[in-house]
C-alpha cells in the first residue's frame, strides 16, 4: 500500500465519476462507521460537491447527519469481500473496522476516520441537507483529498446490483479528440 | 445491434448505478438534441429515480426543463467516438443524430427520442425540480425502459476527465456473500 498524498479537491471527479463502489466512514459520540454506497454522484467542482443517497435505515444515516461530516474512501478489487462485508452487517452492533480488519487514520478537516487501507479518501462536510427529508440526498462538500500516487488507475468496482460487480479495466485516451475548454479544470 | 425489449424500471440500476457515460437525447419544439452526461446517480427503486447535473450552458437544459422530458442511453465502447463528438460540439449549431449518424427512434411514453444504437434506452419523465436552480440538478423518474438482452455485461465508458475513460472489465459475482434481503428488488 502505497502512502497517499494530498490531492486537489476540484479533481476528485477523476477518480469518483466513474461511479465505483466508495465505503463511507463516519464518526458520532466517540463511535466509528462505516457504510458502502453506490449511489452518488460528482455535482460541482469548485465548490467539490459530491451528491449521494444514504438510506434512514443504516446505521450511518444519523451519525452522518447528526455529525454534518464523513469520509468517502475508493477501495481497489483486492477489498472486494471487505465491501460486501461491510454492506452486510449493521454497525449499530459492530465495530466495523475491527471487525473487516481496517485502519481508522486520523483526518485533517474532519473527525471522521480516513480509511488506510484504501486508494483515496476524500473528507467531507454536508453542505446542503435539503433534499434529505425527501430522497435521503445529501450533498457534501469535499475540503479534503488524499489519493495513492499509484497506480494512476486503480481497479475499481462498480455495482450492478444482484450480488454482481464490474471491474474497471482497459483506459482509453481520447484527449486528442477533446476541445481544450471540453477538458475540465 | 440485437433489438431491445422491455425491462423492468425498477431494476434500470443494474446499468446506471456502475457509472458509465451516458448520452441524453431530448425533443423540444420540433428539435432534437443529444448531450453526453456522467454526472449521475441512482436514487430511488420505485419511482424508479435519476438525479443527475446537466449544466445550464447546455444546449440540452432549457429543451429537458421545458418539455420536461428526456431519454437516458447507455452507449458502449464501440461508440466512443461519436460520444466524445457530441461532447464537444452544441446542438445550437447541428443536428446531432444525423452529424453522428444516429437513428431516432420514437419512444412510448415521451416525445424525447431513443437513440438505436444505444445498449439501452431509459424514457424519462423530470420528477422534481427543487434544485435545478442552485445545482442544475435534475430528478427524473424512468418511466419506460428498453435494453437489449445481450451482452448481459456491455462494455460501457467510464468518464475520469481530462479526456481519458476507463471501460468496464471483468464481472465479479458475490452473491453468495449477500444477505437475501440485501440484493435489492
Amino acid at each position: 500500500m502505497i502512502a497517499k498524498r494530498d490531492f486537489p479537491v476540484y479533481k476528485v471527479r477523476r477518480y469518483l465519476e466513474p461511479g465505483p463502489i466508495v465505503l463511507v466512514s463516519s464518526r458520532w459520540r466517540g463511535k466509528t462507521n462505516i457504510m458502502t454506497m453506490g449511489w452518488h454522484t460528482v455535482m460541482e467542482f469548485a465548490p467539490s460537491l459530491i451528491g449521494c443517497v444514504i438510506a434512514s435505515g443504516n446505521h450511518s444515516f444519523h451519525m452522518i447527519r447528526e455529525s454534518g461530516e464523513c469520509v468517502i474512501n475508493l477501495p481497489t478489487t483486492e477489498l472486494v469481500d471487505v465491501v460486501v462485508g461491510i454492506g452486510n452487517c449493521s454497525g449499530a452492533r459492530i465495530d466495523k473496522f475491527a471487525k473487516f480488519g481496517l485502519t481508522a487514520d486520523a483526518a485533517s478537516e474532519v473527525k471522521a476516520p480516513l480509511i488506510r487501507e484504501c486508494h483515496a479518501s476524500f473528507e467531507c462536510r454536508l453542505h446542503d441537507d435539503a433534499l434529505v427529508g425527501k430522497y435521503n440526498f445529501f450533498i457534501f462538500e469535499v475540503v479534503k483529498a488524499h489519493v495513492a500516487p499509484e497506480p494512476s488507475h486503480p481497479e475499481t468496482l462498480h455495482y450492478t446490483g444482484d450480488g454482481v460487480f464490474v471491474v474497471s479495466g482497459d483506459v482509453v485516451d481520447k484527449r486528442a479528440l477533446f476541445r481544450p475548454e471540453m477538458l475540465g479544470p
